[in-house]
């Protein structure tokens, strides 16, 4: 709570598949003020409910608390969500593997009956940390740029001639399942072989139990992506050469998403790398030779995401801001 | 030569691996008049001459020959060429597997000095072909749409918002090059296991070769991919049974570019499968189970190209009327 209250213009709420975050915006795109609460997990169909109740309710008691905090009208002030998953131009969740019960909810609508509204924006929450990115952070300026967020799953948003793709249905930028290896593990999503079994956090669990059952890996190292990051960064052998082949499905994954979009810039991000200093030059080295004429080009520039954990729910406040009449 | 001469109000000319095709175009798109000579397959560094001379000398006489048949100004007339391969905004083919003799040659500066003119347009053939589908074919009105011609290679463009993506330095559609299988074959970009491996007509080539070698084909049906349509065509079980994992592979580069960029549509062209009934079923079955969160959406329709082989040329015309100040 750095700035006064008064600077409040928006607040935003990225609905995750484990916490609810809430943040109210200052013009410049400051944070002002932060709230959360755990994402409900229950079944609101087996309680009887419609589906979306609970994840409802629990947007809702985050935006009346930053709204009585900061002073803002919880009724009218432009406020914004983003969800995990695949949002369709009327707000619906059509496909969310990590909010599997609140798929076919509109928790916009469901969100703003709530709290006496006419309306909630609502989109991808990895569409909203790009947005984010684009106009305050990372990607600020850059008319041909990704973002990937790499958490238990990946995350993805592509901004093109500027503007945010959200393509025919609201559904693009699903840069977690490109199929990469047809031969590859199975994933929640139904499919085999997708870029998020291989260079996410759960991709990274796999590889390191995989070198682990092969004995490449001790077991403590194996342990969680955040033993294998501190075994490398300490210069265990084995584990650096497990973070080395995660970047370079991760650099596989990236030359394929600039073979179709040619950007400028990649934004990455996500709990798995944020702050790893083992990422990003592994990366580019990969990615100078997985991309098409490599020799002959320049890839895209890799950056860390700048606005960090927070960016799903700032770009929510922008898109609320935006779709303020 | 359907209708008279002056009505003819621009010229393409797409530049292929085995031949230079002009067209001379009328105002509502149709081919008023058409001239094709073989590609030079000569190397001009061998030769003593700058890189492209050859080619260039081969569009100017193509251009020469159109303009002199219809009535036009060469030197001035709306003017465009497609190339096979990554051409970068100052008009330099910066890759290109398939006219490996001209790559770093801008071709269309030589060309604008053969002519006297001051500027030639010049882009991607894919992306040529994607303007003259989304200006007179299969894309009309379709503000989101992909194209994807199957050749030796595969080229590709995007539609996105209404406009033809070119991405940060000109070179986004290359979907041939997507990694979709880390343990396949190599491809002539230097990568492994690229979607046009399979999905190509060398891909097709490739899958009935390895159905032979494994003695799920005969000889006769793996030895083009001609002989292979004809045998499926009339029923052969094995025969359509490659063209089935021709189409599985089809439809998993798809359900990639569709996770990308949530097209409305796709259309499909190139000789592999122009005229081919035994695609385009198959290729929807396969894109429904392998697009992310098929059960609860609709897939991308599949379309194939209304304008052909010509679609190329029709678009950098079209190119070339756009540019013209």
């Amino acid at each position: 709570m750095s700035n006064p209250s008064s600077d409040v213009r928006s607040i935003g709420v990225d609905v995750g598949g484990t916490k609810v975050l809430g943040v109210a915006l200052g013009p410049t795109g400051a944070v002002v003020d932060t709230f959360r609460v755990p994402t409900p997990q229950v079944s609101d169909v087996d309680a009887g409910r419609p589906v979306g109740t609970s994840v409802a309710d629990a947007v809702a008691h985050v935006v009346s608390t930053l709204a009585t905090r900061t002073g803002l009208e919880r009724g009218h002030c432009a406020l914004g969500l983003g969800v995990p998953g695949m949002v369709a131009f009327d707000g619906t969740l059509v496909f969310a593997p990590n909010l599997h019960g609140a798929i076919g909810a509109n928790i916009a609508t469901l969100v703003a009956e709530r709290l006496g509204r006419r309306s909630v924006a609502i989109d991808n929450d990895a569409n909203c940390a790009a947005v984010a990115e684009h106009h305050f952070g990372a990607a600020r300026g850059v008319d041909h740029a990704l973002l990937l967020t790499l958490g238990t799953g990946i995350g993805g948003a592509a901004i093109v001639n500027g503007v945010l793709l959200r393509g025919a249905n609201g559904f693009a930028g699903e840069f977690g399942h490109l199929m990469v290896d047809r031969f590859g593990p199975e994933c929640p999503c139904g499919a085999k072989g997708c870029l998020e079994r291989f260079a996410s956090g759960a991709g990274l669990r796999h590889l390191a139990e995989v070198a682990q059952s092969q004995g490449r890996l001790d077991v403590e190292a194996a342990k969680s992506p955040e033993a294998l990051f501190a075994a490398a960064s300490s210069g265990h052998v084995e584990a650096l050469a497990v973070v080395e082949e995660f970047c370079w499905w991760l650099a596989q994954g990236i030359a394929n998403l600039a073979a179709c979009f040619d950007p400028q810039l990649v934004v990455l991000g996500g709990g798995v790398i944020e702050g790893q200093q083992l990422i990003l030059e592994p990366t580019a080295r990969h990615l100078a030779s997985a991309i098409e004429g490599g020799a002959l080009r320049q890839p895209p520039m890799l950056a860390p995401t700048a606005l960090g954990p927070e960016a799903g729910a700032v770009g929510a406040a922008i898109l609320g801001e935006r779709a303020k009449p």
